[in-house]
């Protein structure tokens, strides 16, 4: 179906296709995984599938306590129809504990609790390794408004407490995770939500009993098996038992 | 005499002793340069002299327009008495043109004017390579408080306004520059002043006709004399016509 539509736009995990009406798009999970901005390459059967139904919960709780963001409703295993968004070229990145490139950048052992959470700004550039930038950046270079910024962070601090709580109940801890944000037009004033995706793919989770990495650094750092990460999340969410048998068998 | 003194700091391109009076630092200027986070080494003979005569000279001027600073006053060639600071472990940096690791990280070309004066901080901390930080880490990690931020960006972009009018007075196109910040105590309150110094260390200066570079870059890019750089700065502000001969001797 997705095939006679126009294609908006294609990232490493995903793709936009124009929508059925005007203002909405369809966004299509692919398996695809990168690492190292794109050093890394590989496709994880079935990865696209657990996090359209992973993102699609998650988007649908958080609306229900007024995180607006772009989800309309999911269409099929892949597909999702969504609001077009005029998109921040930014990541947001919200850390509860050290990892990744914090830790690196500031010597902190992984694993180590932050005396409160951190949120960062990255630039969308792959070209330029999606440095990070701070607010001076944000506003100079015009990406985005002082007030978006202030929206962005409130935004995201409220999805880290949602998250945090969510994944709490499951025996997962957020060690941190990503989200993106758009701009939608109403009369004349624009508004931030957000937007793209939360996923294995974008947050960090551990298992809160063994520190288990149940995310995407399983990918980044050969630690077996990904996708068996990917679907304990969505078991334990209560989401998907396993993985579809037409997924097993590739399909899609 | 001041081999006498007890050495309280010692940095790539100072050396701080103990003062006269309690509260009181002796700030000594050495001819060490170093580039690159220390790969690169070498003596400057005069530098230490020059940046001594320039910073006495843009902080007394600082002073007299209202940006309080910690020079008390040049004791000799290479000695200036300063007040006892809290460092704040903080490089504040202040971009008017596009240059260094702002082009890098951004991909603009070296001398393209930005938008507007961009203010940067990095941690202070050479083992990690002086990484860049926003405010959200700045003051988690509590290196600094949100009123603190406020007044070093103010502060900055005073200095910078001041810098920028008196260096296109002498036909020197200010890029950037650097400063840094500390504490002082009064009454159970702390105010936040101007520290280090202002030098062709610190700032990045062109020639404001052929953009050639008057400032350390010169010696990062083995751009030939450093030191000509330095005292054409120090010439064209009126300080020195030449280099002290016993200086040129290289006796201190």
């Amino acid at each position: 179906m997705t095939t006679r539509r126009k294609k908006i736009y294609e990232g490493k995990a995903k793709i936009l296709y124009e929508g059925p009406e005007p203002g909405t798009l369809i966004q299509y999970f692919k398996d695809d995984a990168t690492a190292f901005n794109d050093q890394k390459r590989a496709i994880l059967e079935g990865k696209g599938v657990i996090n359209n139904r992973i993102s699609e919960y998650v988007m649908t709780k958080l609306n229900s306590i007024g995180v607006q963001n772009h989800l309309i409703r999911r269409l099929n295993l892949r597909e999702q129809l969504i609001r077009e968004v005029e998109i921040i070229p930014l990541e947001v990145v919200c850390r509860n504990v050290a990892a990744g490139s914090l830790s690196q950048r500031f010597g902190l052992p992984e694993g180590q609790p932050l005396p409160r959470s951190i949120i960062e700004f990255y630039l969308k550039d792959d070209k330029l390794g999606d440095p990070m930038v701070a607010e001076e950046h944000i506003t100079a270079f015009n990406w985005a408004s002082t007030q978006e910024i202030d929206d962005m962070m409130a935004l995201t601090l409220r999805v880290n407490d949602f998250l945090t709580g969510l994944f709490a109940g499951v025996g997962i801890t957020l060690v941190d995770f990503k989200v993106e944000f758009g701009r939608i037009y109403e009369n004349d004033f624009s508004r931030v939500i957000l937007a793209d995706e939360i996923s294995p793919d974008s947050c960090r989770l551990w298992d809160s009993q063994t520190n288990e990495k149940l995310d995407k650094d399983r990918f980044d750092r050969d630690m077996g098996d990904v996708i068996e990460g990917y679907t304990e999340v969505a078991r334990r969410l209560g989401i998907m038992k396993e993985m579809p048998t037409v997924i097993q068998g590739g399909l899609h």
